[in-house]
């Protein structure tokens, strides 16, 4: 029998982690005692907010501290159980890192059915990264038919959900990317009514053309110098739903505030964050609604698999930082 | 008959606005036509958001063109009268700008009392900054009771009364100036729980010892440094109603950002501007509870007069910025 292979936090990283920021160990699969359950790790979420996960920072949760296995949300199958409410085959969404194997009391995990979609789509559209697009839009952004929303990122795992309920609501929907391909996709295949390349197009001059009525939401995911651009264009009464910063995460002189934040106040417009995990009461019927838009086409889903497990963990982290993916970024293990 | 002396605005300020960007004129003292009125300016009110006007930039009020009178509120007093609906003796609050006459029809005039309150507070705490204080407050900063409430600009004419309204809806109120008298005034005058100091005391430290429950509201009149010392504390579901920030108004390397803006996401806060004119249709219940507060002494104001006429007005303007004042600073005609 293998080995449970293992990524842990080594250091603290200082701007984009490296790979001596990591360390790779190995120990012997653990044996789940009465009530557990042996979890064999599928497939693992990356995520832009596991950059902040390494910092010593309070935050909305503690961060992973040194020596420990690298926190990530994960779908496994269940191996062994010593706990009647999982059967050996079950597939649970949790959280239990970056590692090939798990024992869990049962606690927190989600059980997934592999027959209504694809592992992986539980680790985005029908997962975290859904959910955020979900509640972010409709609760903080407030969308109403007619309005123009923007949404940066737009071809990542929250930002292509985001576009595709703005349409599902009436509106219409502007997206920035970094990748000619990421701007054809979101147009094409999603239905987003125009994409700027922020790496070849003036912003300020697109922003204009494309949203000729100017911007009643934007959803943040990246922050930077794109928030200052779109700052500069907000309708009253806009909406900005603060979902991250990317553009800022791997930093090293810290994070850069947006100077033209006095325009939400000459716009009487509001900047506004959210935790997904604020929401774990409505994500049922949140679910059952997406999953519905899925099965009828109005939503679609992709997702981007980089295989080679745990020992792949940086390079696709880096692959995210760099916004070399298009839909969810997942590592099968 | 002496003449009517001007102040005009001559160039776009660089910075802190200085001399030669104003240029004092005199005219003829205008002569109202049928419907007219004829107005000698009182008292003219000094206000951050002045500076803004200065500039070539869109915002919620047209700029103040060049070589136009620069704008300001004003309470004037009816010398001469081609309208019914005003008689000679009245007092008006309006917008007639840096000088002692003006010629106006009458549409957007205010009659005021000058039985009920003195003519200065109808410039300030019965006037367009105490409807700051009260709707930045009770609207965007929703106060409920035991909340604790951060206000910058403390002793100044927005935040002194947004403090007291604070005390009013039953909140703890921590205050931020910048000299002794001010902060002793907003405790012992005005009922403030505690006053920081923001020169000479450490903010986060002094934050953490006088907010220990954390800060839910922060009236934010300031901007720069103070804002992001305060989003280091503010609480989970906390509201920042923005009012202004004139720490970056006159400055020359454009406007600061808040550094730790990404606070509003792990806290799930809110910061959004407001602009006193979406209020109109609400200013009279809002002024007669105000009035009902003053006169019953939950509310005290305070307005600190500059004598000299439109001569003055840089001196006074400078003031402000400065923070040398104390309650609303007002300039008597």
């Amino acid at each position: 029998m293998s080995m449970n292979q293992q990524c842990r936090l080594a250091h603290r990283p200082v701007g984009m982690p490296k790979s001596s920021d990591f360390l790779f160990t190995e120990e012997a699969i653990p044996t789940p005692k009465t009530g557990e359950l042996l979890l064999k790790t599928r497939y693992i979420s990356l995520d832009p907010a596991m950059r902040g996960w390494m910092n010593d920072a309070k935050s909305y949760l503690p961060p992973v501290g040194l020596g420990e296995v690298m926190r990530a949300s994960t779908i496994s199958e269940v191996v062994a159980s010593e706990n009647t409410a999982f059967a050996v085959g079950d597939f649970v969404f949790g959280s239990e890192g970056i590692q090939e194997y798990s024992v869990a009391t049962g606690k927190g995990l989600m059980k997934v059915n592999p027959e209504l979609a694809s592992l992986p789509t539980y680790l985005g559209t029908l997962g975290m990264t859904g959910l955020t697009a979900y509640f972010g839009l409709l609760r903080i952004g407030l969308p109403k038919e007619g309005e123009t929303i923007v949404v940066s990122g737009a071809a990542g795992a929250v930002g292509m959900i985001v576009g595709q309920i703005g349409k599902i609501k009436g509106c219409r929907v502007v997206g920035i990317a970094g990748e000619k391909e990421k701007c054809d996709y979101v147009v094409a295949e999603l239905g987003f009514d125009a994409c700027i390349n922020y790496k070849t197009d003036n912003m300020h001059k697109a922003l204009r053309q494309h949203c000729p009525q100017g911007i009643d939401i934007y959803f943040d995911n990246v922050g930077g110098e794109i928030l200052d651009a779109v700052l500069t264009q907000i309708n009253k009464s806009a909406r900005i739903p603060l979902c991250g910063a990317i553009s800022q995460y791997n930093g090293t002189e810290g994070t850069k505030g947006p100077s033209n934040y006095l325009s939400l106040l000459v716009n009487r417009a509001r900047l506004e964050g959210f935790i997904i995990l604020d929401y774990v009461p409505e994500f049922l019927p949140a679910i059952q609604e997406m999953a519905v838009w899925l099965s009828t086409g109005k939503l679609k889903t992709r997702e981007q698999i980089v295989t080679g497990g745990v020992k792949e963990f940086l390079p696709a982290l880096t692959m995210l930082f760099e916004g070399k993916n298009t839909g969810k970024l997942v590592l099968e293990v």
